[in-house]
């Protein structure tokens, strides 16, 4: 996380900890050891750390004592929905984390994706939440299927984040677009930030329901982990309607990923980002401006609700 | 070029044109995409763009309305001879570049080599420019066959480089040069240095010769392209003299492109270039000061001629 | 060393020279050049240098001249022992090198092998002489073989170095241990550091002896070159020892280079290391305080004898 390596272990009752990357005796990385019982145990030495950090055993000292100093750093960990959770902070009262719409719910049915990319979270947010890209970079894919739709978009910011509603759009016109939605009928559709590290978007139509939550791990400014929680109840079963998307998902993963790595080459040549915001990147503006307010240690300012048009 | 990136692209008329490879709104590099009728596009939203950098086209927006912002940066781009030149300035006037000497002339065959070396340009240079390692580093190859010659170098300022007339000197003794002139004779021999990345090296005897121009692209402080324009008329004719030139010619770069890419690993290595000169380096010394000077902004010093002795 | 590239060559008399790997003229590495009669000869121009540094040679100019500022940097460099020493100094004045115990006397044997770690010099001297790992990272090849034993280490501070003398060791119960010597007996067992590059372990059992002195270049910060000198004398032959030896020292010097290679890649990515001492730490808490002196210019300062109990 932001650069600094953590390592993850189950204890021997099948509970998550999460402990910085270091044995702070001579600095190997714990991950490089094994787990011993509720322990983890140190590859050089052969020292073992409990879950809350604390040093268990030290092979060849008569006498351990127990000393604070000897402590590994242990940071919080919470497991939830099939994801842990971790925070860069040694606060154990981080709060509980998100939970995913619908998931385990009568009808549903969720796929879970880990996906490696070469570009910092914010531009991988901005790229999941941003619809004009949709009808170009991934044209007969999702949108761009041939007609163009005229709707608006409603932006909201929320006490955690920012949503944006689009009000009278046509269901996509592209594979997955009519996947989801044959036949006519107005879309359900929102788009969300959460902070500090969650995109949501939804689709409705009628009784049918598309969630994708995406949890980022900003591994360092270059490198972003993210978990791809996908549920959805659609006319066909899910089990019929996975061999369908997946192909199409990944063909628009790789186009995505592909565009936010060259993305992130150019900046860093160049020295950093020099974007230019039109109307259309009305998510991307908010949640970046609303990362910086929370980096600054300042609350997310309020904001009236604003309109844009698009034609896609 | 210099560390920033340029995308090249030609309109539907066949002029070439210059831009940043940077789109001005999320900073994919141009060259991602691909070239529509006159424009460019951008492969993230795509976004168009004429040759002069103004951009036509935003995918999804209602109302473009021209705004400066959006422009991407255009830089002059000139073709000729078969290069297209482009500078490091927004300044649509720098000036024609420099013609290659008897290209396309009766009797005479050109020959273009792209060359990719791992040093400076002034390390390349210097290298073309340099008469006494041909002996030494090319030993039976150019010079160096077995005889030695004694001869004076004229080094002169010009008004945007500067030159070293060769006086008294036999015609190279290695393969090359008696590919050039068999029996005996006197050669013309000049090298040339122009203005900000030009190497010229002319040799002539009796209605022979030979032309190397070498343009440089200073990619970056360790990495140089090098446009290399071979025109001669020699004793055979070119389709004749090309099959036994080049493996000699691809020979001899390929030993001084070692001994640069040596040379620019070990200055790296001991932080900068440290240097010792003798009077056999005329020309080297020369170019390192012209270049210095432009640099600072200074117009070149003018010097009074300069003689220099040489035995190889 | 320490970053610095240093050629090493033999004159035709077969003394060894080190010079410093950058030819003063263009700074090409004379390591890519050759040897010729007494001299280096520069790859580039021919520039040929003595083992003292003078430039004895520049194919092309007529009157050469002697001149100081050709001189090639000469670094001291001392042969013994069938190692070439060499100092990062032009001080011709270092004193002799170190001398391994034992080599070549009769009834000893004598392996030299050269290894490579990923990781600072003082992190692999650390390693060398701590006892507790071995017992632990080379269970059953060294020590650990099963039972325990009880042992106390005296650690006395030396004019140049640093040595602990352990007291009442049982012979190690592992497989190297127990080649060394089957049957009962205390163990004759030093550690020993000495300024500013070697480290020293000491076995003997009744008449039987292994030393291995290790000296170690620092290449650079993450890197280090280990010069490892074997001398034994052991119950069986030193020819029917070594295959048995061989595989087992592989092994455990691989589990040491892991182990120093993450310690190695963990403190980088933490910008530092950051160690808890133990009592355990009995060597390597010593040796860093004594570099670090050194490196200040202070003499190592004297200490009481230290006397730590371990049970391994």
């Amino acid at each position: 996380m932001l650069g600094i390596p953590v390592v993850l272990f189950r204890d021997a009752g099948g509970t998550a900890h999460a402990l910085l990357d270091r044995c702070p005796h001579r600095n190997v990385p714990l991950s490089a050891g094994r787990v011993c019982g509720d322990e983890i145990e140190c590859a050089y030495h052969g020292w073992r750390f409990a879950g809350d950090g604390r040093c268990t055993a030290i092979p060849g000292l008569p006498a351990p004592g127990p000393e604070r100093a000897r402590r590994a750093l242990a940071l919080p960990a919470v497991e939830q929905q099939g994801l842990v959770w971790t925070w860069p902070s040694t606060e154990a009262a981080v709060g509980a984390p998100l939970s995913f719409p619908s998931v385990g719910e009568r009808g549903f049915t969720t796929v879970l994706r880990i996906l490696e990319a070469d570009a910092n979270m914010f531009s991988i947010l901005e790229n999941t939440l941003d619809v004009p890209h949709t009808a170009f970079l991934h044209r007969g894919l999702f949108r761009g299927g041939g007609t163009t739709s005229r709707f608006e978009a409603v932006l909201r910011v929320l006490p955690h984040g920012v949503e944006a509603e689009y009000l009278g759009e046509k269901a996509p016109s592209g594979l997955l677009g009519r996947l989801l939605a044959h036949g006519d009928g107005t879309l359900r559709h929102v788009d969300r930030f959460l902070l500090p590290c969650v995109a949501q978007v939804e689709y409705g139509l009628g009784p049918y329901r598309v969630f994708i939550s995406t949890a980022h791990t900003p591994v360092s400014d270059t490198h972003t982990r993210v978990y791809a929680v996908v549920t959805f109840k659609l006319p066909l079963p899910g089990w019929l309607a996975r061999p369908f998307i997946t192909p199409i998902a990944n063909r628009v993963w790789a186009q995505d990923a592909r565009v936010l790595r060259l993305q992130s080459s150019t900046t860093r040549t160049f020295g950093g980002e020099q974007y230019v915001h039109t109307p259309l990147d009305v998510m991307g503006g908010a949640i970046l401006r609303m990362l910086k307010e929370v980096e600054r240690g300042e609350s997310p300012t309020t904001q009236p609700e604003q309109r844009v048009s698009f034609e896609l």
